[in-house]
């Protein structure tokens, strides 16, 4: 497979005003760069859009930087290595990397890591064998710490990271309870991945109720990607020495103004509970031991994992705007190109 | 000095709508009670009065018992044995314990100890040397864990706790920051005990610039007993690994509805910051030893306390009351009765 003379690149047209629009993205043709020195060109195969990447889109504070409008958009990508200036990859290596989201882009060696094809899928290692699964792994591992015989809550439940932390919280012997969006999600969390119960949030008016139904003995541990009212209840129903890791907060990330919600600290107080904050990209150093486990895990059937393949750059907007009205299932993802053996 | 043959005891007449009022409380004169076998009477020489009791005031669910209404309030009190069935306690003998608001209760050595006069003045055995210092020692050593060059900020911070938190932090070696009700406080924590900044935040509107001025460098640990807007504000000032105690919640006890403030959880991912409830109980069995580290300190003129004493067991819910109106500077007793060698 040739490399075509001009291909496209997302730019960020402009910041966005609540939800994302398509508007706020422009796809450019531009002429298809050129690696130079020392780097190499990869062909994109996979992009992934996470919902991390609604910060990067305003100018505020946040812990990734922001995107300048104007400047190609960043993501997670599996790709091809299709052409080496002295970059240290053989033409053909499968990469994985934070590049542009564009049918090719340049990288240095140092910006890319070889994708072991042995260990699973290539557009694994963009979820379960990737940042969403290391993302579970060390929320679950290292700050929510669920034991056996504990309860532990997750939501977003049916996303990329949520799915992952309820099997592994699974794995160590907690009752696992998820939060989802859908009846679909519901089945898939209670009937595929064996959670022991899910709730509907989109179909339930009171969380407490619903979760005290699901959790009659009570919340002892808490994996939090989407913040609100939801996290209100779990909060009311949370065990003495609870621990809350606090991963994202996607219900809050298009909010125009910041929301409200009823002061909860002292709940704190009473339950001698712990509230985390963690960022994966701190627990670097140790992802190929976590990447390894999992893989082990998948291997073994003893985690799943579901993909949403949106296919085409030019719908990648659509599918990070659909994370935030929750239409994947299991780690997004879209498919750009093609590897040049067919795989 | 004998032993009336009746005496008043405080009961609670109804439960309170916001703030206590004192008709909330009653004043009741009973027989003077007798000990049982194996039990001591103790006349009250101090009361103190706490924050948490308004908890305790209320039906709800608190971390404190609710009192029933019309059953005696409870407190700590510093005593003296005044008679003794058999309860194992010399007369004269100084007892601390967690007692009646009355002129005379009666109690069984185990819910006793005995206060060493060689450690201080007996009241500070309700202060400093007791209840709120082993919170502001074990929050601050186990929990917020300042250390040198960080910053710590302190709510309510010239109360009983607060004062005893700051100074720790400093002789930890952190810059210590506090947050006050009046010019007074300020002046007291500034000048007598050595914060390196006090914020009036009765006369400040905008606690972010406030505190960004006073702590310039951030917040790596914050020791709160307030909540609320403050709170907020510190939450916008915290450092990465930032470490929250969250000791009380004094500004919200009062409150009729849950107040409601902005969601602040993203922060926390943001900073990778970590709140941790904390009760003092927990640490009992290690309340020995942190009593003795604060007596030295004490002695040494590293930590210097206050006290603000009511006269008068009839007056013991103004002093109550006047908690939540931040009348007190350190400590808040209420001085009952006499010890029988008229010390």
């Amino acid at each position: 497979m040739s490399v075509p003379e001009t291909s496209r690149v997302y730019t960020l047209a402009r910041r966005p005003t609540g939800t994302p629009t398509p508007d706020d993205f422009d796809l450019e043709t531009r002429p298809t760069p050129t690696p130079g020195p020392g780097s190499v060109l990869v062909r994109t195969l996979y992009l992934s859009v996470d919902p991390y990447m609604r910060g990067r889109m305003q100018a505020g504070e946040s812990y990734a930087e922001p995107w300048a409008v104007g400047d190609p958009l960043e993501g997670g990508v599996v790709g091809e290595v299709v052409a080496s200036n002295g970059g240290g990859y053989e033409p053909g290596t499968i990469v994985t990397g934070n590049l542009e989201w564009a049918d090719y882009a340049t990288a240095s060696p140092a910006e890319l890591t070889p994708v072991d094809p042995e260990r699973g899928p290539i557009s694994a290692s963009l979820g379960v064998l990737g940042m969403p699964g290391n993302t579970a792994y060390f929320g679950v591992t290292e700050v929510a710490q669920p034991t056996a015989g504990e309860t532990f809550v997750v939501t977003g439940a049916a996303g990329a990271v949520g799915s992952v932390a309820g099997q592994i919280a699974a794995l160590n012997g907690a009752r696992v309870v998820g939060f989802a969006g859908s009846d679909e999600k519901v089945a898939y969390l209670e009937d595929e991945l064996g959670f022991d119960a899910a709730i509907n949030y989109a179909t339930t008016d009171d969380y407490v109720a619903a979760l005290e139904a699901a959790a009659p003995e009570g919340v002892d541990a808490y994996f939090d990607n989407v913040g609100g009212p939801i996290t209100d209840a779990v909060f009311s129903n949370l065990n003495v020495d609870a621990r809350v890791a606090v991963c994202g907060q996607i219900s809050l990330y298009n909010a125009t103004e910041l929301p409200t919600g009823p002061r909860k600290l002292i709940t704190l107080v009473e339950k001698r509970a712990t509230v985390e904050g963690f960022l994966v990209s701190d627990f670097a150093p140790r992802f190929e031991t976590a990447t390894r486990q999992l893989a082990e895990w998948v291997a073994a059937g003893d985690v799943q994992y579901r993909e949403t393949v949106t296919e085409g750059l030019e719908n990648a907007p659509e599918a990070f705007i659909g994370l935030f009205e929750g239409e994947n299932i299991g780690k997004q993802l879209v498919k750009v190109g093609e590897r040049s053996d067919g795989h």
